[in-house]
């Protein structure tokens, strides 16, 4: 019995946050172990299906990294790789497309119906979503490179999100955009999360990553962080590397309209349910101030 | 840490629950313990409010009887009672009509909106929703007494409940019922909870009480019933006294398509989320078989 | 056949009126004599119905001063007023309530009802329809004394009325408000239905008095007064007493946007249907200029 | 005073039939004096709005006879009658339907606009609303003759009324077909109107003539007389002349459902309105039994 | 086999233009030999049931010219013309008008419904779709004299073609107007066209004749001209006759927003569809610059 | 300018098949000649936007045989065929999703945007549109062999395509189902567009071929064969090889509603529009009889 009494008082300790996201956008990047591992992997699908029947509209874009790499290493085809990015040509285009659009895509709907939500698979190219420019570096290491077909987003064209039945389905996009002449292009997953978070005018951008969140010079996380001193970290040297581009993400998420945005620590179970529903966030989130 | 991951796990062991009752209807018969108790009464509201949010369409009819009394008794009315029924002369029916109507719905209403919910009160009166008949006593204990304004249900109009925007507001029900040359009749909330429950194609109909449930010969608790053994129940004597015609309620709902009907303990906290939203029923469920 | 045929040129005559205020919405307070006798109460329900029928809104807001009196009365409760408002403790305001959205909105409804219409009774906490606060008299006579759960117009919350079925049901509305903290307040019935009539950007406002209209210095009707004249007779005395504070709600609304305000004589029956569907008001009306 | 009170009794006498009446569709067939004398005609487009704006539906089928004759005598064009239909070829079909389509029904639709409604003018043509077969006399007088251009309804396409937005426009209908190749022709507005209103499947069909309505043997008015007893007029000889083909669309229209047919008295001031809204019916009615 | 070849390939060269006028409003004025010749009216029914099928909205005006006058001419009445404006006496009004919405137009419906289209025939009168006023000369030849019911449009109120299921009917419009007193008059169909395409926005203006479109000094067809040159074409005199009005009201619907107007040559077959699904267009377009 | 009356009556020659075909669904199996050679895959695409625009609702379902070959091939993979079926095992089939869904499927939906379309790509994952089972041969060639995830249609969920803006966009299937526990199947396309064409109670089923028809006993094109004789032709041998499963696609498809299936010539330009807005069609038509 008071096990169950437990339970009864987790479930209205939810209700705030339901209330609060009730019939809000919130645009997941899913990506590293918690797309690796099977525990993970399951907890995530329910995740959102628990979202979407609770009255909330979860989005989710993911990426590819090791499952197109190994591809391309079983069609014996090389890759290398400026500033982290994958220099693509024609032939790795068309393997990446295949990997994301046709395998993992395909595999996170199923994931998702498997826990009893319906989702619907869109790459770029469906309903024209994502239009693409070839990504060019300037200045910096690799400058004047060409990274092949690496694009950026051009622009969002969100018709074909809002014109499906969004109380029923959970899009899932595979980070693929299509340039002005029908040519594919490869973005990086964050990218397009962030880019369709504005389009969609969403309340939150959450990715998933595999650190615990940005930590600050004594390595301990920094669980909240206003829009205004987010660059400051990145200058100051805190947040390095590969989180760089990331909180870059959620800074041009956050500026331009989404209420939040969130680095989280995809390695812990149900790590977006604990996000969304509890005050035990897992991770850093900026906001605007 | 931990706590939170519990946490998590709580909320999506709700997940079928949710799934399974998403949109469906839930008539709540509200009185006793539950209605007294000032903790009892916000874990109610708060019950009520989560189950909107996630989807379900709960509806609630409200007892009254302590309050009533007391309210009479304050007049200086002395009423008497026949097989538990108050006898209700016009001067009483009025009283009874203010404290149902004017009094505990709205309270219930105000209950439900300091939970963050949105609630509407209403009455038999309201858009005709009950119309009643006088009750009259055949045969047995007190048969040819005039019970005076004790009525039964004659018709359920619910249209009232079907064109409000069922999705925003609680509909909160007093059972007042109108006969037909205008005069106002208490009848029993139990009643009009099974009769609305069968009016709105309801999925279940939750009777809370102020006991453990349907006890068997030595005192056990029966937690699942088909309906087709009811009847052996009272005939057997199992089921006695005030259980009776809570039985027979229940008893008449599922067998008029309601796909469950429960009796359960009003005095454990959230036990209307419990029967809800995990195994741990509180209580006894009726079924077809 | 004279007769029918004289019968045929009223209703003709009511065309104009009809069109004029097909579809729009009309807040009546309805109280005094129209409330109490017999013949006048079913009049006034036809007039609500007929109104709907034709096309128009017509939303109620009523009285119920003598009933409450008489209930305080039973259970042995003496009451005191300031300024014509009743203090009100809060045992005395469980008993207004209780006369008010248990008894007299009920009764209304029912009225409505049997006339052909379809109603549905409301009070400031159904939906929050009324955010109320304490009333301070900050001057004059009585300032400074705590009068209790008397309460003033915060907030109209008119959601609940445009979600419902507009064109079926005929809201009639309590006079209760509900306070921040959930306590419930008493409010003057002419007062809530000017803001009412504000808040659903209403055609016109009419309050059911037991007097003439406005009277001149001479003792003759005002039948038409500019909204820019309506100071200047309660400067001058013209205007007095108890009809002051009704000519300050038909200033209120009318200088937020309603057309028309009507002071008119409940006494004459019919006297709603008169003012609406003919040239013959029985009254004074108030216009903006 | 006095005579404003008795304007609003007629008023609230209306009311049970505005209620009966309440969204159904009334087909009324508009012709003789009704359709000739200014004060009449104006009294039925008063009518018609005002059905209009209380919430029936009611829809104009005119004839238009001496219009008819007198455009032909200008152009000197004879014709002649055959049962008294008047023989019609091409170059008077053509008269014909000017004057109908092109005259006669937009001249009404000016009226009612006049009035303040809104009316659209139809022709047989129109959304192809009848179809028409030519008129084949088989037998009695006139037998073998070749009509020409008379026509018979073969099927009533009511879509165009159906599809339009008929709370706001009321339909004019010119008894004008259209055959099977194209050709144009000439149908009696009474069959029109009757087959009319079985395709809307209307509450009433009103056919307004220059007769006080059906006598009995005894040149008394027969206020009232079953589907049944109908053709026993015709057979025993008391419906005789012109009166026949009326009263046997009327039967045609209630056997196959609609409710009530009444041959009334276009003379008679407001006779529309007093058939529908008073007790004081001015003709005969047809009813099923 | 060669032969469907090439009618693939037209049909996918109209691709282009179906998809550019998809939804769009395209008014066409209708007259001429178009209008009088068997084979071109076919033609002419056969280009708006395309256009509407593939999803166009065409609206068409008719004018009447020779039919009216031959009417006259049987009924033995004469006419004088200023300005090519026929002096119009009320017994003249009453011809045009029933030539022109008796006759005319319900031939033009019905030859729509013979190509397997739907129509509606409209007057000016129909839900007051077109009010006019008086015409009056103030300078040049006839100026100060009475063309009687000649009128002008003083405004279109498009509602009862916005009202109407638009994807099924195609409006059919008799340049007939009503004025404020109820007179009806007869309006140029040129300018009803050109204010219909203003009042519903439409895409394009198209007026079909019996010439070639505008020539230049040389006698070339000028294929193209801007707004800002066609004044000067008048005031150089290329621009001569019953062209310059044509000419202004091509200007008028331009400069208030429609897109295109075309004067093209109504003598060639398909010349309707030509213009508008292929480059072929066969006359003259006037657009904004 | 004869040139241009040529296309305007090729258009106007369109006309039936476009009012018949109106808001009809077609589902068509892309493959083949057209779906490799670069002419004709524009064709195709034109043709499919093209029927979009004029108002019919095209689904293509399309296979990828080659591709999928010279995938395996790269990645050094052999696999060898029963019966023309590739025997598919885990890895295999993780290519051929990836070429279906993740290559082809978005490349033909590029391929009607820039047509000036819109189309979105589904695999029978989404929304879980084809649910599959594993193939089994019971008899005959191969019979007992393991072909793994070679798969059946064991029910279509259309929901995706009916929930989807079918006015907007052109859906595009890649053959790929869903078994129980989740496992992906590869299903031959044929099979899939006839079962989606019942559960789409489509007008039509095309089915695009390297051949050009059924040929007769002599070779000769059979146009036209009622489903009652299709049986006949494969059992005297008329029917063999490869074309059999395509005839008993289509028979199974006509026999349970719809009304047509075609049997086309995937070679010749344009040969679906030929089939559907010609009476040319390029093929074999099987209808019931």
């Amino acid at each position: 019995m008071e096990h169950y009494l437990e339970k009864a008082k987790v479930l209205t300790e939810a209700l705030p946050y339901i209330q609060r996201f009730h019939g809000k956008t919130i645009v997941i990047k899913y990506g590293g172990s918690a797309m690796r591992e099977q525990g993970l992997r399951q907890n995530f699908a329910q995740d959102i299906v628990l979202m979407k029947f609770v009255g909330l509209r979860p989005v989710v874009v993911h990426g590819g990294g090791p499952q197109i790499g190994s591809t391309l290493e079983r069609i014996g085809k090389e890759t290398r790789f400026v500033r982290g990015m994958r220099v693509t040509d024609a032939e790795t285009m068309e393997v990446v497309e295949m990997v994301l659009a046709g395998k993992l895509n395909k595999d996170l709907v199923q994931l998702i119906h498997s826990q009893g939500g319906k989702a619907i698979g869109l790459s770029g190219k469906d309903g024209n979503l994502i239009e693409a420019r070839k990504m060019v570096l300037k200045e910096g290491e690799g400058a004047g490179e060409d990274l092949g077909f690496v694009g950026e987003v051009a622009k969002v064209n969100a018709d074909i999100i809002r014109d499906m039945d969004r109380d029923a389905y959970v899009p899932v996009v595979a980070p693929v955009g299509i340039g002005k002449d029908g040519e594919t292009y490869n973005i990086n997953a964050d990218l397009v999360a962030s880019r369709l978070a504005v389009a969609l005018k969403a309340d939150k951008l959450i990715l998933l990553t595999d650190v615990t969140g940005i930590l600050d010079g004594e390595g301990k996380l920094v669980s909240s962080v206003p829009l205004s001193e987010l660059e400051g970290l990145v200058t100051r040297g805190e947040v390095t590397g590969g989180m760089i581009p990331k909180v870059r993400c959620c800074s041009e998420a956050v500026s331009q309209g989404v209420r939040k945005a969130h680095i989280i620590d995809g390695r812990v179970e149900h790590s977006v349910l604990l996000e969304v529903f509890t005050d035990g966030g897992v991770g850093t989130e900026i906001f605007s101030d």
